[in-house]
């Protein structure tokens, strides 16, 4: 009972330090009633940090790791080192069964090559896939996979990675039957690589399955709000899901120059500022922060390496309704089923 | 003498019709002094359609052509019509040497194949790119290729890209040694699929051209003004260029959700109308319209589907400009060098 309660938190990866981290950690745990911390790093440091949140302290305790992931570090330098880091024993910790889930803000390639490694691969599972929520103009987010763990694919993939999406749907945006697309260069059947047509004609055919295929969408409609997962291979959802970011933070920046352009703009912004805040706000990545690797034993959660207090609050906050629902058992049944039928 | 100053224009394709292509070549006609135009499609109609364009019937002339390629005509069919379609008839004014470009708002799939068959690839050549320019922050737009041509690519395919792109940035953006990247999935030397890290070792290696490798782009770093071309496969291409498009809409329409929920917004925005009118400016589509198939013996642009008066006037602009610097034989020369070199 108690690890399903209890996250381990990389407290020393990530570019914002410790004092992010951990200031982080104590906004979950007041948004989180009833969590638990494993807080993984230097024991000196993180206890000299706790000193600033009494509220944490009771909530957690400290498991000391002498040394950290650097962000250039390659995965197989870092599989050498896991037994010693803070992400390595956050990620043990996670298969020892103390704790539900592992958050970490370090570096996404040697988290996902020491989460491999430790905790397996599910049965039937050929390679995990990076997912994460982004925001649309619809109600909910909608879950995009794979971001980057595989640059290329094979139809078998592509489906793989639609069931556990929709399985996280399910979980996370508590849908029954999420809509779940393939991200394609075309609406029309004849259109992309073999891989996605051959996605495609395997999950059309998957009617048993609690999810429900509505075809391919195109790079443009992804924010409309009218799937709720979308699949493709690493090397497209990556592009897709930075150039979203760079497109919006671009318009900002226009926006920035066209609001200081003249007095006159100057005031009408300052007067409409509590409009703009909303849309910062919906836009803000901390509140769509914490990726996870789906398809592993376990649950391991990346946040964004540059996510502030609010962003790691949200991370684990995911990663702790996934640890309640049973996110890893749920895709386990999921892909079981899927076998079986077909 | 004369092909060098005369676009023929397929005057019946796109989704806006025929009122929009005459309005747009008129508008062109205005803008660049000595054009002359062959008006591709029903003679009627535009006989009809020029009487609203007195200037324009003075410069221009009407090629009857019976038949239009219609937007979900496959590829295959086209070419069966091309000798009685407004598309298919004006690409064979280029061919005939009557005219210096073709322009169509038309079936993207339906061009590019009656181009490659009509005016074949320049020697050396192995795939067309489709190539288009984007906005940034800086002072020029980017030039992006392939946008939607070649699903999938080897490394000499992306080197030919880059070659091609940068002699169509010497044209367009008056660059002398345009900075040239490859798009990717981070910027790291090992990053990539085989075929980009393999195109980036001959980029490192060609000190002859008339290009500056600037290494690997990610997807947030496209529109930041930092590289002049950006190469990648048609697949990645397209995601790319639809999620920017689509982004900036989401962004533009959240914006607008902002400034209408309250009076005190609304007042805020009537104010500061101006400045955002230039934002709608610098991003609307209809001013970076005007995509060339690069690598073909004779000049195609596509102007997008649904662009207005004054995008297919910067389609028009644009491939004015390519024809009188002589686009095609800057690239044959480039691509000789290139291979000499190699």
């Amino acid at each position: 009972m108690s690890n399903s309660s209890t996250i381990a938190v990389d407290a020393m990866g990530g570019d914002e330090g410790l004092a992010v981290m951990l200031a982080g950690v104590a906004t979950a745990r007041r948004r989180f009633e009833g969590m638990r911390f494993l807080l993984v790093g230097d024991e000196a440091q993180i206890a000299e940090g706790l000193k600033s949140h009494p509220n944490l302290s009771q909530a957690s305790e400290i498991v000391h790791a002498e040394g950290v992931v650097g962000a250039s570090d390659k995965p197989s330098q870092a599989i050498r080192r896991a037994k010693t880091t803070s992400m390595g024993i956050a990620i043990d910790l996670v298969k020892q069964g103390r704790a539900g889930a592992a958050v970490s803000s370090g570096n996404t390639g040697a988290l996902m090559a020491m989460a491999k490694l430790a905790l397996r691969m599910l049965p039937g599972i050929d390679r995990p896939a990076l997912a994460a929520p982004l925001p649309t103009l619809g109600d909910n987010d909608v879950i995009m996979l794979d971001l980057g763990a595989n640059t290329e694919v094979d139809a078998r993939n592509l489906v793989q990675f639609a069931v556990m999406g929709a399985a996280y749907a399910r979980t996370i945006l508590d849908l029954e039957s999420p809509r779940v697309a393939l991200l394609n260069i075309g609406s029309e059947a004849q259109k992309g690589t073999d891989e996605i047509r051959d996605a495609a004609a395997i999950l059309r055919g998957a009617a048993h399955l609690p999810l429900r295929f509505t075809g391919f969408v195109e790079g443009d409609k992804l924010a409309r709000g009218d799937h709720d997962v979308i699949v493709c291979d690493g090397f497209a959802g990556n592009i897709a899901l930075k150039t979203a970011e760079g497109t919006a933070r671009f318009v900002a920046d226009l926006l920035r120059r066209a609001f200081t352009s003249s007095v006159r703009s100057k005031i009408g912004f300052l007067i409409s500022r509590p409009a703009t805040e909303l849309l910062r706000e919906h836009l803000d990545p901390n509140n769509h922060n914490g990726a996870v690797f789906l398809g592993l034993g376990g649950i391991v959660v990346k946040s964004h390496g540059g996510a502030k207090e609010h962003g790691v609050a949200t991370a684990i906050g995911n990663a702790a309704k996934m640890v309640r629902a049973d996110l890893t058992r749920r895709i386990a049944d999921d892909l079981g089923n899927f076998e079986k039928a077909a």
